[in-house]
């Protein structure tokens, strides 16, 4: 029953997260033998604005 | 001190929200004893196009 | 498609859990009119000593 | 390694935020012994109507 | 900078763990066209009578 | 309202743990214009054998 919460800066298309989330899937069930009925993932858009690292927001980084 | 992350599909009314935290809460504090001011609960509004379930998006579930 | 991730402090029995959830899933089930299968639920046990509130943790309130 | 997850009702300007997520890592860093460069900071706005305290939304807390 | 949380059932030897997260980052960098060093990954593992679903803790399910 | 879950390596002692949140508490208080009372934390003690960065798991960096 894996379950995902992944974290990512905005702007994928539908087309990328279609992809991505197949390819996920397929890995997740390969490595751990895991149906793919077993997989839920959840995406999360986090804004530029939203997320620092060093304590400085990555859209201030340059 | 239990705190609730909820994650559902967007699209719940905010007469929906408001009954099922009240409810929610309700419940809680039935089954652990606890006290209403207790009990935080966060939703999050999950787009269709951000959460797959066997490696496909629901926004292309049919 | 609720999923529910709910902190709480440590200490709660597998009795009080079984409750817990089952409760928990009945009142979703009536508050957002969804299937009993499409809620999942995971519990996090948190020590006292993990969570704080005002600046203190819970294992040094009285 | 410290990664932080923190909800906060929306509202914050983009400069509040600035001002924020650089004092947290370097209180982080002065506390801890740690890098600013291992210290990242993810920051979700919440709706009031998506937060509920004692069973009750924030947008309908008076 | 995607930061995955993975929950699953505990019981995954390192060595599956260690397999997991390499092909599950290599995955995202071939889909999501990112640096390695960029990807985060944190596995929670979940006790079967802490996760819940339609109601019944797995440890209860048959 | 912040809330904060904070992940980071297990080994922290309770004294860490203890000046950490309320050196935190303190800096959010001060650059949100909060009360103590309303900041909640809670920290989650990772396994360096359960988070991986660059795809290879901390308990095998060297």
């Amino acid at each position: 029953m894996p379950t995902f919460n992944i974290q990512l800066f905005e702007g994928r298309t539908a087309e990328e997260k279609r992809k991505f989330v197949e390819a996920i899937t397929r890995t997740t069930c390969e490595t751990l033998g895991c149906e793919p009925g077993s997989v839920d993932i959840i995406l999360t858009d986090v804004k530029r604005e939203n997320w620092a690292t060093a304590g400085k927001l990555w859209s201030e980084q340059k």
